[in-house]
């Protein structure tokens, strides 16, 4: 059967950029608009977020956090009161200015983030240490205005939640910090398959408005990194200004402390960078729209019978995600390669010599290998190499990560690395954020995280030469 | 037990409207929020939407619907090519002018509907009759300004989905409407309880760029109608002014057919209006966030027996919303309101006596019945009275609307009925849409639909006394 995969998509060692962009236009993820830096969110994509949202949102209910909606419009004063925060974002805001023919009396922006108006809401509901902790999530689009896109990487508006609690003390809301970044490693892990390293940014790094922001960061095919999901310990600087106090228990009125957390369609990214190879998309079983494709081999004249198994293979895979490509205007030649492009975990074929073996042919996404498997055991087999195959991308993903881990002793070391094969590197730093962006200047690197994991700093800092106080984690970064 | 209904919420009869702000706010199902013309989804409130949206969902599904997103700002060229839309949008859509410092070379309004935007991306997409039909909705929020706002009923913004479909013919596009206004009608009279008359609207109630928009008319408590959701067939309209052509079989290039259909967060306000009584919120058990409360009544001395047997009731109700308020700080009593303004179906009392006789209180939050079940029937009893109370809200309301519903010969009775009692009027009309202007501007009451099913129309116009053409569905509505 003709099989020609070159003229599909780009060479993904030749120009990673480019094939990451032809596997999200080809397997139909995404769409450039015709509005500026936004991009369309295709059914085919769609589903793997609605799939994923649905894991994480059950994940983020078993810790007592609930959905609410908050306005998508920001009136300029209420945004304004917390100094860091409206600098950190003024630049990339959109504004609006007019309502039909009228110019509004006050401007509105469109939400980049939602911490001051949910933060004005939480000041009017939270009176008591009795109504502590407040913990809410909102899955909502937001705004930032971007010169360039890259398909879920960089978009002016973006598809993300944004969780946000209020708790009686510190100790209580970066409980809740770090709670969350165990969510999100565990689903980023165990439904995702993407291995990450859980970290605390640098000050350089961190969210504005934030004390401590931390991350999970994730390396991807072509050796970047990219921060997968962050979660942020607030303090009490946005309660400060927006007046969120209770009464506690001793009868003294306190500000509450807070947190925020969110995870965008850039995971979608990720998913694609992370397990696609030569062929396009490689989806894990998890979050495939269909974990199985159905492509029948059917000349005319055994058209029926071939199609009538074929739809009695498909209804015994209860509980599987299921579709069967009865097209007959494509070739099977034709349909393997368009399932294979849109990461389709197995694919199971179905021909006359197979119907009189009384066998299928089960071919899975990750190895290509095909195993005829007896009819009567298609649904068992299916079941257990859907499970193994969520497993081995994640140990493939995470063998990728071993072998391009390096370390580096010096500015030098870590650039030569860079130039070479790129990857995580990790380095001794002294924690003076001036190294860390002559760091950046000269090569391009940042630090994405100080891992939690790490061990205890030896040896000196990579650009100044001084102790190192800490086992930091560089890389280039999307 | 103390019970003060009457401070909490307004007298229902005498203030309906404040009635529904009162159990809005106090239920906590939304908040006003510091962004003219907004409010808030608050928890309680959203996973009402969450339920109702995951059954709808499905439904849609099943027709071989899928989800997408598309931006949230459209630019002004784009919007402007369809002129009927354009003029009916025109004075209510929020305008985007500046990003950051930067003012913006054309002007982008914020999606009030999508039919625009969507139909750019279908041009780009649909190429042959194969590429049909295509079958798309959003969830999302859109903003159309208002100077009023009453929570899910008038905000500038508010939740909904739109679904957005291209056929091959008109054919298949009205049956494709006709197929969405059917899947609102079972949803909302199995689902939300709430009955409703699926009709057509007349030219002047239809949509801004529609050939035909039908809908489905939901009577509330009140006497006033609500219209709960719209289907439109556009005919080729939009297809011509965006270029949505597709060569067909016989070798024609041809327009597309489209529809589109939509529900929002009014159907909230629709549950609060039909199914509320007097001491709050009525939900039908299919859309309550807890279907079972538990209210344990533990003196100090007994108390961890009460709440030990608590729990094991609790977790004996699989597979049910269960919710045990073990509260110290509250008193029995002061739940029983709580839960009952906020309208959970069923609530189980467990107390010390309780106990000794082996059995749990069942109260039903629609008849206030107290039924004694032994322990060991409680989970069955739930399931028997969860599905009872769901179709008992249904016809409680049909009969409301059977009671509610008049007959109108002329102009005068139909006003005499509006002052008296309100309700849905039947009267017959002769198709003139000056008639319906001159009913509409002396008694306040639309013509809310045409209903599919009406008899074959007699008698005169209400107005004109010439022929009815129509048998026409009358009343006065949000």
């Amino acid at each position: 059967m003709e099989r020609e995969y070159v003229e599909q998509i780009a060479d993904r060692e030749d120009s990673f950029s480019q094939w990451y962009l032809d596997v999200v236009l080809r397997a139909e993820l995404a769409d450039y608009a015709p509005v500026r830096g936004c991009m369309v969110f295709r059914p085919y994509g769609y589903r793997i977020w609605e799939l994923a949202q649905a894991d994480l949102d059950r994940r983020f209910k078993e810790t007592g956090v609930q959905n609410a909606y908050f306005p998508l419009l920001i009136p300029e004063s209420i945004f304004k009161k917390e100094a860091e925060h409206i600098e950190g974002f003024a630049p990339e805001v959109a504004w609006v200015t007019h309502a039909g023919q009228e110019q509004l009396a006050e401007r509105y922006l469109v939400r980049p983030t939602s911490e001051t108006i949910i933060g004005t809401m939480y000041a009017k509901w939270i009176q008591s240490y009795r109504d502590l902790p407040v913990l809410i999530n909102q899955w909502c689009s937001v705004m930032r205005w971007e010169r360039r896109t890259v398909p879920f990487l960089r978009t002016t508006e973006f598809l993300w939640q944004e969780g946000h609690t209020a708790h009686r003390d510190e100790a209580d809301a970066r409980e809740r910090t770090m709670m969350m970044l165990e969510v999100y490693r565990a689903f980023l892990e165990d439904f995702l398959a993407i291995p990450v390293v859980p970290g605390r940014k640098t000050p350089n790094e961190k969210f504005a408005g934030a004390v401590d922001t931390y991350s999970v960061e994730a390396l991807m095919g072509n050796g970047r990194a990219l921060q997968a999901a962050t979660s942020h310990y607030l303090g009490d600087g946005f309660a400060r200004v927006l007046g969120i106090d209770f009464l506690d228990a001793d009868g003294q009125r306190k500000y509450v402390h807070m947190t925020s957390f969110g995870l965008s369609w850039r995971v979608i990214g990720a998913l694609i960078m992370v397990h696609g190879d030569d062929r396009g998309l490689v989806l894990p079983p998890s979050v495939a729209p269909y974990q199985v494709v159905i492509v029948p081999i059917a000349p005319e004249a055994v058209r029926d019978q071939v199609l009538g198994e074929a739809r009695r293979l498909a209804d015994g895979l209860g509980g599987v995600r299921v579709h069967l490509d009865d097209r007959p205007e494509y070739t099977p030649g034709w349909k393997f390669n368009e399932w294979e492009l849109r990461g389709v975990p197995i694919r199971l074929e179905l021909g006359p010599r197979d119907l009189e073996a009384g066998q299928a042919v089960l071919v899975r996404r990750d190895d290509g290998r095909r195993r005829p498997v007896p009819l009567a055991q298609v649904a068992e087999t299916v079941q257990r190499e859907l499970a193994a195959m969520q497993g081995d991308l994640y140990r493939r993903a995470a063998r990728f990560r071993e072998e391009n881990t390096h370390e580096a002793a010096g500015v030098d070391q870590l650039e030569a690395i860079l130039q070479d094969r790129r990857g995580f590197i990790y380095a001794g730093w002294c924690g003076d954020g001036a190294c860390e962006l002559a760091v950046k200047e000269r090569t391009g690197a940042t630090i994405r995280c100080l891992p939690l994991d790490a061990p205890a700093p030896s040896g000196n800092c990579l650009h100044c030469g001084r102790p190192a106080q800490h086992r930091a984690l560089f890389a280039r970064a999307y």
